[in-house]
């Protein structure tokens, strides 16, 4: 195996894969980086074994210079070999396998050689035998996965919710995660897949990796499900992921259809006050804030304590202010993470009763993209 | 106490007065900064017994916009009042401290209350009664502290090390620090000080702190000594330090006067032939890279090996190699350090002997600065 190589763009494929491999595996190879050379090309792959990523430098990518003089493939440490090539001091490296898997790695007057493993023994890639393709949006599909996974649980108690949970029929695509104190739902219209019809639960660990690979300028990103593996086609990449079993809580009866009082935000506005009444609720035992809403007087007012520092009070500016009078306490890192979520709009909030979930939701579509947080008791 | 400021102009001294504060102190109010109001305006003052820094914002400074309305003192909790500071929805904010050391801090309709603590229980700052002052560019003062205080030593077995030996006498400020595996030795002119005469020794980590706050366009800084206390006026801002008890070893019978074998690199690409020397060095359990000098053959090699991973070599560029043939070995990160104190230049590396300390000067330069690295035995 031998080949030489534009070193800017390997170092990008490189570190696209890098995302797939562990330092903490229980399976040693699955700490290397397996290369493949071909004719058409270098396949590099990566896998921790709940997510694989894969991706090509094609033999005519002007880019990437490929010259290829010897076929063949080899699994190298991921880390130093990274590392390695970060750091050489030319435009362009040459890769060389000779014998007993020795790797030679030469750039300008440097030259490392590092000890390989036999490619034979890395895992293969799960079979996708799936024919149906759903197209995403790459730019929808970032916006979805960052909106719902800060819902997702980073508890191992209950493994089902450190997914998030995926249906698509009749056209829709309907996202939702939940840690059982807060949950976000995203729906997104697929008119191309009217007939599509999956039930799914995908790692947020996952889908958070693959949301960092989605370039800004990205195309179309097509998916394809299997029994227990999805498989993302990013164009010269792609990106397995393994899915969660088990069945996902009904969510749906979760959300309160009627609001006893609403209100309307600027987001950046309320996410600034909502920081500042937390600095002193962190400080304290109970990270907790009050929110009290007085229609008659048209007042909307933050509270945050820390019995050992002090206290803070905020008057908030609004919009909308309806129904009735309510005084509610929440943990405003959830409320941080759901309102950063809307970015620069109105949301308008709705609650029922002081002890039960109330929702978040952008006040020019309330059909979209709903977030709901489960309040504190205080008393 | 009562007072407006404007805030941007605040939050910069109190970030200057936070260097010196920790958190991990024995004396608790000593994690509290100081606060003093008078009528030529607001003194702010952090401490952590070795270090000390008083910064002042006069009346009369236009872009602090002080109004003053009653004078007073109070000391608070510096962490949590600097987080609000930095949290404050308007450009000014009113500071107020009522009774019981209570303290108000409202800016819009965001108000913080806070508990302050007693100010005449605030440690006093060390009295300087030194009449003389030495004054030094800043600039220069923080090439001379940046290019030593690599050296200075992290164990606390002798403590004596972890402080830079100042030596001023006849118009000249000499500056060594030493781990006692690597030393550093720095020296500049002082002509408005021929008669000045000290031998005092620093803590390093003060002389960091230090540096970190002589802007880069400082002008005139000037340092008075006492017994054993050092105070370096900075214009708004004056930071005290404890020195060292104790004599420091004499370190100019360790650097050689004589080579036998000398070379010169540019210090930038050498450094960057020992990063990558030094990447399988440090996977193996001895951190040594080895250079060999070949001068019939005008040839300079670096060789850097991991008996787990692998090994490099590399031809390296130089100029001016003359006298014996020589191999050595050495801490590549000890290397890295010293080049990278030497910038953009090029660096003569002068040796004896194989287990002799070896030294490296700017070529253009050998009597200000000067860097010693021991070689490591390996055979």
């Amino acid at each position: 195996m031998k080949f030489t190589v534009n070193r800017t763009a390997f170092l990008k494929s490189l570190s696209d894969v890098q995302r797939a491999i562990s330092t903490k595996t229980t399976i040693p190879i699955l700490t290397g980086l397996k290369l493949k050379l071909e004719a058409r090309g270098l396949t590099l792959t990566g896998s921790d074994a709940d997510i694989s990523i894969e991706t090509f430098i094609a033999a005519d990518d002007d880019n990437a210079e490929l010259q290829i003089e010897q076929p063949g493939q080899i699994v190298l440490a991921a880390r130093i070999f990274s590392e390695i090539v970060k750091k050489l001091p030319e435009k362009t490296m040459t890769f060389e396998v000779t014998e007993n898997y020795q790797t030679e790695i030469t750039s300008g007057s440097a030259s490392f050689t590092i000890k390989g493993l036999d490619a034979d023994n890395y895992p293969r890639l799960p079979e996708i035998d799936a024919e149906e393709k759903l197209e995403f949006k790459g730019d929808l599909l970032k916006q979805l996965i960052g909106q719902t996974v800060i819902a997702v649980s980073t508890q191992e108690s209950r493994p089902i919710l450190t997914g998030i949970h995926l249906v698509i029929k009749e056209g829709e695509l309907l996202a939702v995660a939940t840690d059982s104190h807060r949950l976000s739902q995203r729906k997104i219209a697929l008119p191309a897949a009217q007939n599509a019809n999956y039930d799914i639960i995908i790692p947020g660990r996952s889908l958070n990796e693959l949301a960092k690979m989605i370039p800004e300028e990205a195309d179309k990103i097509s998916l394809r499900i299997s029994e227990n593996q999805v498989l993302f086609d990013l164009g010269k990449t792609t990106f397995y992921s393994r899915l969660l079993e088990g069945n996902y809580p009904d969510t749906e009866r979760l959300i309160p259809k009627t609001a006893e009082t609403s209100i309307e935000f600027n987001a950046a506005d309320f996410l600034a006050a909502i920081e500042r009444a937390s600095l002193l609720s962190h400080e304290g035992q109970n990270n907790v804030v009050k929110l009290v809403l007085e229609t008659a007087v048209q007042k909307a007012t933050i509270y945050g304590n820390s019995p050992e520092v002090g206290n803070v009070e905020e008057e908030l500016h609004f919009q909308n202010l309806t129904g009735n009078d309510i005084e509610i306490s929440f943990n405003p890192d959830y409320m941080k993470d759901a309102l950063r979520s809307f970015g620069q709009t109105t949301v308008t909030v709705a609650f029922t009763l002081p002890l039960r979930p109330f929702t978040l939701v952008p006040s020019e579509d309330h059909e979209h993209f709903v977030q709901l947080i489960t309040p504190v008791r205080t008393f």
